[in-house]
């Protein structure tokens, strides 16, 4: 029975990559869950400022209130690199490589106090691409993790080595987007 | 300038199918940007009663009750056809056909009384395929359907009809799964 256990306890980490929509999507969707099983959420956004993710970001801003008033679910916290507080395009003129350093490491920081049951890395492979951060380094990091801490990463053109590592890959496959036909992003679907 | 508006806020068919993981997920993710601008959500569940969505509608639940003691965010309306009140297994034994008929006039009913701004079908797909629901009548419905009304469909195996039209089709394709080597679903994650 407790290899049962050790296998239904098992700390997963996840890959949502591909050239379709839903990757992050998904790994919002998922956060959903944990957070309604009580667990503790982060969620660390490794993108450029104009990309983020502010209708997400509302609706587990309000789930965190929740629980801090209720205790109904889990504790959620969200980390934004770069974005700050200025503005959307505070980060424009940043070292893009040094504010992604700063975030991977508050990602190790907190897998090391084992602070979360359920880590958001959201487009971590765009940091990895432009080589911003060291694959290895992450590797290392993700795959000896302690306990059970369940890892989302996120982003088109997830690396080969980490496709290899992880127990679940999924690759949103675009069959067809109305931006092909001419239409733009609106507010509600995109972000 | 009309032109770019209505291509902005052009109403969206989006399928989510393939035989991967995240197809509910990014569609309940995608519900939390809807919220985030105040619109009315609805979600219909046309699955069998075993596979819900148990911690999606706990937060849901949460979100909603945001909405109704604060104003935050937008009103969520969830229908499960067939999982009733008495229990998961409620459903074994009565008629899945009926079940999915009933809830289809729900989302009839809704989509000609413009209630909500998106919708999301869970598990369209499955009534579909068995033939519970007539593929006609449903593209008949979603394509005519009147104003601003976002529909979300998932559901592996997605008729090729209903790819065709939609806006916005995502395979989830699935590259690899920890069920694949033994591991078995846990709360949190899979539910």
């Amino acid at each position: 029975m407790s290899g049962t256990r050790e296998l239904r306890h098992a700390s997963r980490l996840i890959v949502h990559t591909g050239e379709g929509k839903g990757k992050s999507t998904a790994a919002f969707g998922l956060g959903l869950r944990a957070w309604a099983q009580g667990w503790s959420v982060g969620v660390f956004q490794f993108v450029k400022s104009g990309s983020w993710r502010p209708g997400e970001h509302a609706a587990y801003t309000a789930l965190d209130e929740i629980h801090r008033t209720t205790g109904q679910g889990g504790p959620i916290e969200w980390l934004t690199m770069g974005a700050g507080r200025t503005g959307l395009r505070a980060t424009q003129d940043v070292d893009q490589q040094a504010l992604s350093r700063a975030g991977w490491a508050q990602v190790v920081d907190r897998l090391a106090a084992q602070t979360h049951r359920l880590y958001i890395l959201d487009e971590l492979n765009h940091p990895l691409a432009k080589g911003w951060l060291d694959l290895d380094e992450v590797l290392d990091v993700l795959t000896i993790r302690a306990g059970v801490q369940h890892v989302v990463v996120t982003g088109r053109g997830a690396p080969q080595r980490l496709i290899e590592a992880a127990d679940l890959v999924t690759d949103m496959t675009k069959v067809k987007h109305p931006f092909d036909k001419g239409e733009r992003g609106q507010a509600g679907i995109e972000w």
